[in-house]
């Protein structure tokens, strides 16, 4: 399955399937600096991020992912809640967060394979409440997107931590450059 | 060990440790489209990434750690050479390159453990050939941001593959705004 564009369902899958695994070798045990705090006020931290993921995994990829297969474009995707995980228990410690993101990940990964998807669906369309008409290989493409922007993300928030103690060395680092580009 | 800034050697080291699990679990046996493609003319892929990680692991984190300890200011670290992996053999899987890396790391870690260092030791400088005096906790410091600012760089450099493939999502996403910051 492969689009006009460079989209292919293999490749998105391939990525799809490692994220849970690479975060848990990353994070999981990681000390507090790492991943509980954030970039100053109103951003957010490694664990935020994570429960944003989860969030998403419930209410976004595949309920619009059926949306598109069931009402295309009459039907407006349900609005996503970009801050949902700020309101959840954060008493949770993050190796719960990363098993749930795992088990989340494999079964929407098992939901998608058993939809059968063929070529002529990727074309399929439907409606973005703020984007208009989006289709569903773009909608596949930006959840691949979606892991790997967040794990841009993190990488940021995690070297933030040592901003000053890496010296005059900062120079040399782009990621204590990266201003976060409104949306990661 | 705490220096002034957020130093602190269980930390870092808890960092270093993980990211060749990370890698791996990201990138093996990913399709090339993830992995050996870059963002166009002189840039680097997630294969070159690789390769310059491990170029540092051999060339640049212990040696200049040691020099530091044996000569201090009075003798300038060896230069870098920050595009030694292009000119390596190009045909070697991935998957060795991640192999290669996991184990000069776990090598890397048994030497820094093996030194012992105290605390009064992360204070003492050592001359960069560019940046001038540096100490060994903001080289320490860097060592683990480096790991950061490559794994920012490789998922913006994998996303930037699907940059036509999310059509009107690239709004929300980032990591697809992001231009670098030069050294990333």
């Amino acid at each position: 399955m492969r689009s006009s564009t460079n989209f292919n369902m293999a490749d998105a899958v391939a990525l799809l399937t490692r994220t849970p695994a690479s975060l848990h070798a990353l994070l999981g045990g990681l000390p507090d600096i790492w991943v509980r705090r954030n970039e100053g006020p109103d951003t957010w931290s490694v664990y935020d991020i994570l429960g944003h993921l989860i969030h998403a995994e419930r209410a976004d990829w595949m309920p619009r992912m059926r949306t598109i297969l069931e009402s295309g474009e009459t039907r407006p995707f349900d609005p996503f809640d970009r801050f949902a995980q700020l309101r959840q228990d954060q008493s949770r410690p993050l190796e719960q967060l990363l098993d749930e993101f795992a088990s989340l990940r494999k079964e929407s990964l098992a939901t998608l394979q058993a939809l059968h998807l063929r070529d002529e669906d990727l074309t399929r369309r439907g409606r973005h409440p703020a984007l208009g008409v989006v289709t569903l290989s773009e909608l596949l493409s930006t959840w691949a997107v979606h892991d790997l922007n967040h794990l841009h993300q993190l990488s940021r928030v995690m070297a933030y931590q040592y901003r000053d103690a890496v010296g005059p060395f900062k120079a040399y680092l782009g990621v204590l450059h990266c201003k976060g580009h409104s949306a990661s």
